[in-house]
């Protein structure tokens, strides 16, 4: 693929400023890019590269003032990271493996289903009463169990393992060792305190449009479903809890733990390493930063911090205080002996 | 199945209030559930939907004083939660899909020992020297490694890992994707600060009845066995490290860490994502909340939470002040002034 | 393998105390030796154990002044932890079992390259284009996409997936699980708050001499790499994000997550459960304690803990005045009354 400024321009309604004929043929980071590759600015911190980066082509987002001439060819659009999303897109597109076919071995019941245009790499395992749709890939080592579906166009990445009875939409993509239906963590203690396993019939549904994390875990309901709703997009290392329900659109970053029962919102932003204890409700919109552990439920559109979490402004400025608590201490201790000194003469 | 509420209340050894006479033929979640289910009723958040539950049936604890008339019978029983834990086990019982005998391909060491009535999935593995018990569940893609061995009547789920010369006990769960036996995570610096691994030639020992979660890691020991007791039950994603000692009837919440030679005691419950750092000693009945980050030994009995972790009551008197540190800080600013124009006047 | 006192000196550079022909034939724990095994003492914890210790033999460090005679035989040398690694590493060597060789049922795409003496494990996939050096051993259920690469003397264990176009250096050990490549988490919203992929066509680099635990995953770059220097080693369930460079011989323990783009310098140790958020800086020699949160740039040499972090000693000092919060806020209201006191008699 090579392209001009001006046809990247074309395809991203933008504007060039610079030589529009500067042809590039690959992607880079702006801080990496050489000659021949594009690069892409929409995060103030790194404007200054602008300035110097040695890429052909610089993708920026039009809420840029430049404080001096960049170093390449700019192209002016609304949004430079969708801009590139796209590009990327179209490159990704035309690069893409074509994989179709089934390799050997691997086993498909033949009380399975399976749709057309499918890769089915080898050492995949589909149970019986598995349905899995149209052009879905399934690579080598994942193992669909006893009657559970997946739906059209999905990508399911090596060792991915869905527990019987459960549900993958369409369009979903399960990276490496994600792990659909295990078991809730569910016992009641004995007069021993020894716990007795309960069992857990429930099941897990994944909506459409869900992107899981390699090596992220949800849990099947103790009965009903734990519910992935359209569009939630979950990083690596994630835990969700037996019956959790996670609200479309919402997005959580890596080692993130829901506990169960818990109901989260719709359009949520859940930092890395964040947490929400079981039986809560997060509202809509709720955005939690890193390391957030939620406590207590949390209406919509606001911001947490800290555990056990606290709106994002109190939590600053109680922090800020934190930082300083020695010397607020040492303040106390000197008023403690100015009004001794002030009571001793009075 | 479909069962009567008088049957129930004999299974549960329980009282009726209400038609004896009503029958249900599943499960389902007390806010859910229509009326040909069950629900049950433990948890006192839930008591409001006991009042308009479409359900047929509820299992309540009688520990419950109820302020209205439920909308469905009620089956009285002393514990809810272990009552319907003994029907969903029926019922698990009843409807268990039957695996027995052995998928092809899979591969069998014939210096390996497998006992009677196991299953043995496709693309399973089974080093030799390793033994395998009686009734054991070996999902595809388990692999099981040089002279390691597990007990009779485990549960193997797909891509579970068990490295050479480690032991699973009886009635062990594994859930998909879980390591035993990773090296511990042990090296020497040398001069140039470069890491020289140390050889971690211990094992890891489970023992009976232990439930470890998807993508749970147990590491070997570098001498020795890192241990887990009997009854222990881990969450999805925990962290286990070499040397570590975990006594029975233990239970630890998803993305918790141990690090290496800690020694926990019996009947814990740690909650989600909290910690234990290394070479530290934890005692019997010790609770732990979500997110507690313990750095010091804990005697029996008692409650932590926070980091460096605190016993219960006293984190949460700290933290309550710390929510208002902002306006701790300006009352001491007030008394400075007041203070300075007290001596002013003087 | 048997060893005397006097063999052991020899080979670690050491001084033996006590009979110089007492023998040994393993390894143990000091708490736990019998008398045909060798323990170390490095660790001032355990240093009660010297002199109860039934082991035949203690390797000790010579900064170490006994209190009481050794129950033992005792060889002092410079670095009793690097000593046992250098014993650990000859009985290792010694007892390690000879893989070599295919088994069957195994992928290897004949427009794979596999180099000499290498095992590669049943159920094993080598898929076109990748690879492979000499000497490796790719345990069973291993995945090599296209194109990927590795180098000389690696281990893959059982499970572990890299991904297409990805690099492993010389002499890597992953453990089971481990995933070498996934998307990184990359998304756009559009006008109706939907998440749109933003495709990923980087890869993943290790350098050589890395150790990856289990389970740790390690996400590609949107574009160029996400490189993890020579000599790093990163314990189980860490995740890795995007465009990240991890400096060479940088340790970090379990749990740990480190956020998209940032830079971590050389030779540093984070401790489990610690994280940095993305786009930051983080210099060498940089340590982080259990559960420290780094939300701005760290320099050289710095040691921080708490989140947002804070160097230690500051924060130890504030969470001091923390553990005491209540005591501090009484004080004040205390001073308070005094005031009013003091102003209500002028």
């Amino acid at each position: 693929m090579e392209l001009s400024a001006r046809e990247i321009a074309t395809y991203l309604n933008g504007e060039v400023e610079g030589n529009p004929d500067t042809k590039v043929s690959g992607f880079a980071r702006i801080e990496q890019a050489t000659q021949n590759t594009l690069c892409f600015l929409a995060n103030p911190k790194y404007e200054s590269y602008l300035y110097t980066t040695g890429a052909g082509i610089a993708v920026v987002s039009k809420s840029f003032k430049l404080r001096q001439p960049p170093s390449c060819a700019v192209v002016w659009v609304d949004d430079a990271y969708r801009g590139i999303a796209t590009l990327l897109d179209i490159y990704a597109t035309l690069n893409a493996v074509q994989r179709r076919g089934r390799e050997y071995p691997s086993r498909v019941s033949w009380r399975a289903k399976v749709g057309k245009n499918c890769y089915i790499g080898a050492f995949a395992y589909i149970a019986k009463g598995a349905k899995v749709g149209n052009n879905v890939k399934i690579f080598p080592r994942v193992y669909i169990g006893n009657n559970a579906t997946v739906g059209d166009s999905c990508i399911l990445y090596p060792g991915v393992t869905i527990y019987a009875g459960c549900h993958v939409g369409n369009s979903c993509i399960l990276h490496a060792g994600a792990v659909i239906g295990s078991d809730g963590f569910g016992f009641a203690p004995d007069e021993n305190k020894r716990y007795k396993k309960i069992p857990q019939i429930g099941n897990v549904v994944l909506e459409d449009d869900v992107e899981v994390g390699a090596n992220t875990c949800i849990d099947r309901a103790t009965m009903g479903s734990t519910v992935i709703h359209r569009g939630v997009k979950l990083d690596n290392l994630v835990h969700i809890a037996h019956n959790v329900e996670v609200g479309k659109n919402t997005v959580m970053a890596a080692l993130t733990g829901i506990a169960g029962s818990t109901k989260i919102g719709e359009g949520c932003m859940f930092g890395g390493q964040s947490g929400v204890i079981g039986h809560l409700t997060v509202g809509n919109n709720v955005s939690l930063t890193a390391r957030a552990g939620v406590a207590s439920n949390i209406k919509d559109n606001e911001t947490h911090m800290g555990f056990p979490n606290m709106p994002i402004g109190l939590y600053r400025r109680s922090h800020v205080v934190f930082r300083n608590l020695p010397d607020l201490q040492k303040k106390v201790q000197q008023l403690e002996q100015e009004i001794s000194n002030i009571k001793s003469k009075t």
